[in-house]
């Protein structure tokens, strides 16, 4: 799977979901969702504006978490597991 | 697939799940997401007056992300997660 | 699929998750998800009351596109995606 | 399927997932969280002393639809989405 | 399925997904939904000292039945839906 | 499945779904979670900092149950269940 550089305007950097393991597989779920937050607040200052208080809140950083295993789940199925 | 103009009373532009790269899937994805929004509350001033705090709130882009991560899992699946 | 008349103590209305189209399909996602809200809820008084403030609250949109979302992932599953 | 009264110990009445239509399916799934509710605050005037706020709180009604949305994905995979 | 002695440090009692009944299957999803919080917070003291007020609030029970329904989703799936 | 040392900044530790036994499998799901939110907020004094009313709020620990439910649906799939 080819990373394109972390450019907010793309979606799904790489365009695939298929990666070669389970952790290359998890930091797509990362950058999934990361991707997702730009798109919907480009503008950078402002988001890390929220910021401070967002990762130090825990429940904000659960509700993160959360998106985090909704997208893997997409991925690893995407990969059937990496079963193989 | 065919998109069709940004028209909040469609609720799935093009009529169809099918796209041909993963990139097009996550956009039918966030579409999918905004054309509910838009459904629900049609009025676009009452919108966009909710919205400066919403953007800016991190927990709220993560809710709406979250939502953006289920309707990708539809549509990825849907298009057997452009694996072939 | 016929259209029963939107009938809040029906939970299904056409007793049916088979639809012709992503359109129709996304429509029933929206029902399905409002007549468990009647169905909670039936007095449409109080229900119409609470509205106001709902439906220019973004989070609050926000997690009834959630719903939908969820929604729709079984309807799409029960038609195979509409993919043939 | 045979439908057991309503007792709050049962966790899944008539002990089966299979109904014979949508409708149904649909019913049951609101049992389903009804008795899960029922199972974690078994006594029912504290559950109803608290359902006047809550059935007439939007936010409230919306996630309480979102369970529901949740366990019917079950049902109807459970019935294969009564497409036969 | 043997059912081990409920002890909060085991997560899967029984270590199988597998019960012969839907009733079984719903009582183990509770079972691991309860075994996960015992994880997050050992000290049933304090654990206890949180619950008045949690299983009042209607919220709370609601986010919790939620919980219940996504676990069961996985057991269900686990069993075949007991379709056999 | 070996178990490298827990390492914040790994996300799927011995870069794997696969385990032996379904308490295995949970042990991951915790894990894959808890390596989330390690991976959003590095800073364990930070964590920890907030941890003392996030372990005793009983919603916060339910929405923490959450991530981890959702989690181990992956997880379980990825093994087929341990049905074999």
């Amino acid at each position: 799977m080819n990373r394109v550089p972390d450019d907010g305007l793309v979606l799904v950097p790489g365009n695939s979901l298929i990666t070669s393991t389970p952790e290359e597989g998890r930091a797509l779920a990362l950058t999934l969702a990361r991707h997702t937050v730009h798109n919907i607040q480009p503008d950078l200052d402002i988001l890390k504006g929220g910021r401070p208080n967002y990762s130090t809140d825990p429940d904000s950083i659960i509700r993160a978490a959360h998106v985090v295993a909704v997208e893997f789940a997409t991925v690893a199925a995407a990969n059937d597991y990496w079963r193989a």
